[in-house]
């Protein structure tokens, strides 16, 4: 599978695989462990995580499915986020929903998650939200002492405008890897706002989450998914693409801004029409036509 | 008439004569000599078009005008823009409306705007409109080889925000010269959002499309409009205006960004008028009272 | 109390007194300097005044006190303003509201000030709000001017965006040395729209006007200071705090951006607020529950 180069000694597969989910899929840890294996074996190596998924408790189901197999690690990039603080059974000291950009709360959650993962060390860790009472300081603190102890390679953002991104960039020591924002042929807020013309201006890769929207596209009743959905159809035939999946995957990956859309199903079948899409190729009137679609009007 | 340098080697007339209606004037090529010759004697010398006005036909009006008297070329700048793709009887191969800035589809248009323009060279190429699916990459292709083939000497864009350019630039060999954006006292927008300083910042000079909003200061019933006819007379009294088109392109002149205020009118007398307002000069008052009868409001 | 330094030699006291309404308060002369020594031994060192204040009336009765006792001027930072130009009594020659960035209105508007204030130099002159029709050539030639003759040591913008504050700085000889911008629980705009961001990518020093939103929160009727109010309600009581304000100043007190507030109460009990607000310690919990009672949602 293609690879996307973040930094000399890094890289992502293309595809990435999205782990929000996990807990919900019901796998017993053998199953877990199967649904790596088959990623690998597609040439998906990249896993995206955060400390919240699941409320808790993703992290530590992919851990204990990856201690099964703990050769493993070696071949995969393992990503995680920190930063939002819920209330949570697992979490009976949270009191509110809030962020949390310290140093002390990022540190002890990256170590949290390295106990849950299994491992000694994070390929990436993204802050999940720009956090309007952010000290850039403690940020930098933070990624300073992860990087020197050996804990985490490198880090990035998640959700990130021009603004923010730049605002901390500007205090740390290193640049960031990566921006992961949402996409889809539904969600073209980071299209619209200039958050992707940002990234294609700083050479930055980006990672899209939520790339099917939720499923919106295939089951809304909301006009937008309507108009959406009819001319999905007709393009997949046009293509000859198996499913809907595979029109939406290709739209993102042909933007040129090189998306790494994550894909958080838990079902072999569907992994594969993300993987095909890197075989379809839309025409200029194909990509425009969705686009079209999404904004209800053709562009000026 | 007063000119601006966008370049060691080239500058525009302030007053830019625009043909984006041309084929509506239903006049003979010789009318069409005459109106290009009646331009050069006020000292407008800079002709902007584009490859789709008319339906893909104004250049091949104008062409047909300048090649009864070719010599003409000389004294004038020539901009064309390309990058928008539209269902035309003249391109009974265009399946639906969208936007191409692949390197292939801008060198095709370049090359047939030649061919229609009866020219070996254009002074400036503009981007027609800032284009979701646009591969940066795919652009400096195209601009370096047709500046290196001689058929282009500048480029820039057309209706770029802020971060549309700076992404864009950044994949350049060489600066985009201009940026030509729609402004008028009925249309704020490049005003508002940022554009306008961008252009100062940058020292980019402005081209204004649009300067008399299509006519809707002069007819239009909507409140704004309505506003804005009422100031605008009590104004060019003030000043003694011939016509409220006076003190409109005024306004926009004496804006500090130095827009280059596109006229698109193939009748003499109205192209007078847009010469004469280098004369007039508005008082703050006056300026900001066009402004807040715009706005609705006033100033904060 | 707490300074924020500015320039190598140019500090400003954390908290700012602000005399927007000092001719609303109907003070003797002898009052207002009794007012402004109560300031001064809080630590308050730092007026912040504009041309315009008290329809061109405050500068004046500030300066008559500080006129009963010269030597004050060395113990204190002077802030103005100008760039607006009001229709008032005090200025028959104003025909309209409306901006005037030329170097002329400038210059005359410092000139007024100085005398106005009893002053022979201002620390700092801000423009008091973008100005569309700006020149930024006319405000640099302006500054260059009054640094040369002594007049104002620096110079720094209000209200300024991104984009204007660029733009601006792009044509002066020194930086600005900061932005007062509109700050409260109540008003979040300069926290969602990335000035503060801006400002802390800058290392900017900000400024925070209008701090308790004109009262809003203690007594207005709309949703957002009903709920502002029951949590700053709340939040007064876990901290112990004897004043709603209390809680209000701490929230923009531990902004990372370090913003300087600016009191504009004339009674001595309500300046002393602020300066325990100094000493309050928000929870992460408490700050996001104001920012989500004024936001009326959560963060995502």
């Amino acid at each position: 599978m293609e690879r996307v180069q973040l930094k000399e000694d890094l890289s992502f597969s293309r595809i990435v695989h999205g782990l929000w989910r996990l807990n919900e899929w019901e796998y017993t840890p053998e199953e877990r462990l199967e649904l790596i294996e088959f990623c690998l074996e597609q040439g998906i190596t990249t896993f995206d995580h955060a400390d919240i998924y699941g409320s808790y408790t993703c992290e530590g189901l992919f851990g204990k499915a990856l201690s099964l197999k703990p050769e493993l690690r070696e071949q995969m990039e393992l990503v995680t986020k920190c930063g939002i603080v819920l209330p949570s059974k697992q979490r009976p000291e949270h009191k509110s929903h809030h962020y949390n950009t310290t140093a002390r709360h990022i540190i002890q959650s990256v170590e949290q998650s390295l106990k849950n993962l299994h491992t000694d060390y994070l390929d990436a860790l993204l802050i999940h939200r720009p956090d309007p009472f952010m000290d850039p300081n403690e940020v930098a603190d933070a990624f300073h002492q992860l990087k020197a102890a050996g804990k985490v390679r490198y880090f990035g953002v998640s959700n990130f405008k021009h603004h923010q991104f730049t605002m901390l960039e500007s205090y740390l020591e290193e640049e960031l890897i990566t921006n992961q924002v949402e996409i889809s042929p539904y969600q073209l807020e980071n299209i619209e706002d200039g958050t992707l013309n940002f990234s294609l201006e700083k050479r930055l890769p980006t990672m899209g989450w939520s790339p099917l929207a939720g499923g919106k596209m295939f089951t809304s009743g909301d006009e937008k998914a309507i108009r959406l959905r009819s001319t999905l159809t007709k393009v997949a035939e046009e293509l000859g693409a198996a499913d809907l999946s595979e029109v939406i995957y290709a739209w993102i990956l042909q933007h040129p801004a090189r998306i790494m859309p994550i894909v958080g199903s838990g079902k072999q079948s569907r992994i594969r029409h993300a993987v095909k899409a890197l075989n379809h190729s839309l025409t200029h009137d194909q990509w425009f036509e969705i686009l079209h679609s999404s904004m209800g009007h053709e562009v000026p």
